[in-house]
């Protein structure tokens, strides 16, 4: 069957601010010093798999999405309604453009260093999926990880050869450390990246069993879409629709069912989503690296082991702060250290009140 | 009697790098956001006790020494030949011109928040200097400081009803911390901050018995410095002079005789040689300053207490990172935190390495 990928391309990444902007996303980004933006990335690594993927981002990024994304297809989302809207819409699409299809929806901005291993998972996927079901990959933790949802593996399935398929017994959310060690030491669990492979057909058939009210509309709006209809059905069917993400509304649902699979992999990925995680996927480079769309300027880090420095305009001095993380870019500056990484954020969302807005 | 203050002006307070710079340093720069260099704070500070201090500096600084000395005399040192040579030279220079008069050295790149107990302190000091003793004021430690040299005091001095005057019986160099300790325990020690009141005679007189080889070539300079042989005087006389410090060459040696006092006194004293003691020594202003030369910046200091940040052209966010030191400038930027004060010299000694040592 033919594989079509979903990506969606959202999110601002505002605990990569200032290199992630509202305006101008990470996932738009040349965050690791490559050439290419994580969505590039992204598409690189699926096309051996595919050639046809579907990207489904907002309004305000669709020009810039356009422009990267080769001969992907963009589909633009009306208004933002979460993950299952987002990727539902991409299925009920290609459902119709297509008829019956394997899907799989990879996020936008994430980075994998295993891209051999990640495909060979993804193509375990496929098989599994071709059997009926719906199938994520799962991560092999290399840590107990409170940041990410885990994915609970049960018995063996015999649909794939090409990789080890488990039944998923459950999803579990974000947990606290001594639950997720505790995870970690059965080793029966995985990180949740969010990568679900399915027939196009069973993922819409089971959000319509499990949410009619989103799955109806989203199969009308896929089979207008490419008609004249098109925006008079999206002010129907898209407006009403309510904010939801896959995960709750449809793998959780069917992961009780015994519908769903998970196929464990080692691929080195990482979401980026702080300067920690940043600073361990980038190359060491001394520490020093160009900003997205500024000059690497001379960069002196002394006594600050483990930092992380972009240079736009200036030279940069580093003295005696171990795990730095600074940003140097045309128009602002930020300072900080990993292990705040999760205060950037609440950061960003102060500087209207600073007179900053406008850097966010 | 008259008095003269002696003002060396030297010193790259690499420590302050890059507020400070080779080509300006600490005492030209308004490191405190007063709209005045230290330099400037200095001559105000002695302005009620003398309209005629005397400026040493060195060549490659005398042009901006003489736009901020106003009325006061600059004396350009042919070359730097230490303390000894430089106030010995001014010195001699006033007691040529003026006859016998009452000298004082005054470092130029101090802060000193109680300006009157400073003066008070001086007038005491006058007094005691008139009576025949070298003079020094010691700072009344708030702390166990390893940063500074001691001078210890001994039995009282009656020469003087303005301040208590003590006979000092030892300079002592910067000490071990627990040694410190012992001194701030006993009540008996004060920081040398390097000033020095006395008969410029006296000095002169005991340099003369101490270090004839400097003494005497001083007093032939101080005869020629205002006729037409000054020039031949430097080479011959200035130029072999060895490099020595008021310290060791008469403070040291005339006190083993008896022949030094000092007059305690708390005022609020800072030698600002480093990111923490600047700290101390600016307004709090939220932590954030325009650097010299520069503009304010919108400023965000977050989860960061104790920071000090100094802009000049871009928004500076600090999120955190405690006692975090960010200065943002024009041509550079550096990022340390207070802690790491003392090894920003270090980093200076190393731009060379790096092709920024015209940043030095």
């Amino acid at each position: 069957m033919d594989f079509y990928p979903i990506i969606p391309a959202g999110g601002a990444g505002s605990r990569l601010w200032p290199l992630s902007r509202k305006a101008r996303p990470k996932f738009l980004t040349d965050l690791t010093g490559s050439g290419k933006s994580l969505l590039q990335l992204t598409l690189d690594r699926l096309a051996p798999l595919s050639s046809r993927p579907v990207i489904v981002t907002g309004a305000s990024h669709a020009d810039d999405v356009r422009e990267q994304a080769g001969e992907a297809d963009v589909v633009v989302e009306p208004k933002m309604r979460g993950t299952m809207a987002a990727i539902g819409l991409a299925a009920a699409i290609i459902e119709h453009r297509h008829g019956d299809a394997i899907v799989g929806s990879f996020a936008a901005d994430h980075v994998i260093t295993d891209e051999g291993a990640f495909r060979e998972a993804v193509r375990g996927a496929i098989e599994a999926a071709e059997a009926g079901y719906v199938v994520t990959i799962g991560i092999s933790p290399d840590g107990p990880s409170t940041a990410y949802g885990y994915i609970h593996g049960g018995a063996d399935l015999p649909t794939t050869t090409r990789a080890a398929a488990l039944s998923v017994s459950e999803f579990v959310e974000k947990p606290q450390a001594e639950v997720a060690a505790r995870y970690l030491a059965t080793g029966e669990y995985f990180w949740n990246a969010g990568m679900f492979i399915a027939k196009a057909s069973v993922l819409l058939d089971a959000l319509q069993r499990f949410h009619p009210e989103i799955a109806e509309p989203l199969r009308q709006l896929g089979r207008s879409w490419d008609g004249p209809d098109r925006e008079r059905t999206i002010e129907q069917c898209w407006e009403p629709l309510p904010v939801e993400v896959i995960d709750r509304a449809v793998a959780e649902p069917l992961a009780a069912e015994g519908g769903v699979a998970v196929v464990p992999c080692e691929m080195g990925w990482s979401d980026v989503g702080d300067y920690a995680s940043l600073g361990d996927v980038v190359p060491e480079a001394g520490g020093a690296h160009a900003a997205p769309g500024g000059v690497s300027q001379p960069t002196v880090i002394l006594d600050s082991p483990d930092s992380l420095v972009y240079t736009s305009t200036k030279p940069v001095v580093v003295v005696g702060v171990p795990d730095a993380v600074v940003v140097e870019m045309d128009d602002v500056i930020l300072v900080t250290q990993k292990s705040a990484s999760q205060q950037v954020k609440g950061a960003v969302d102060t500087l209207e009140e600073s007179g900053l807005g406008y850097l966010q």
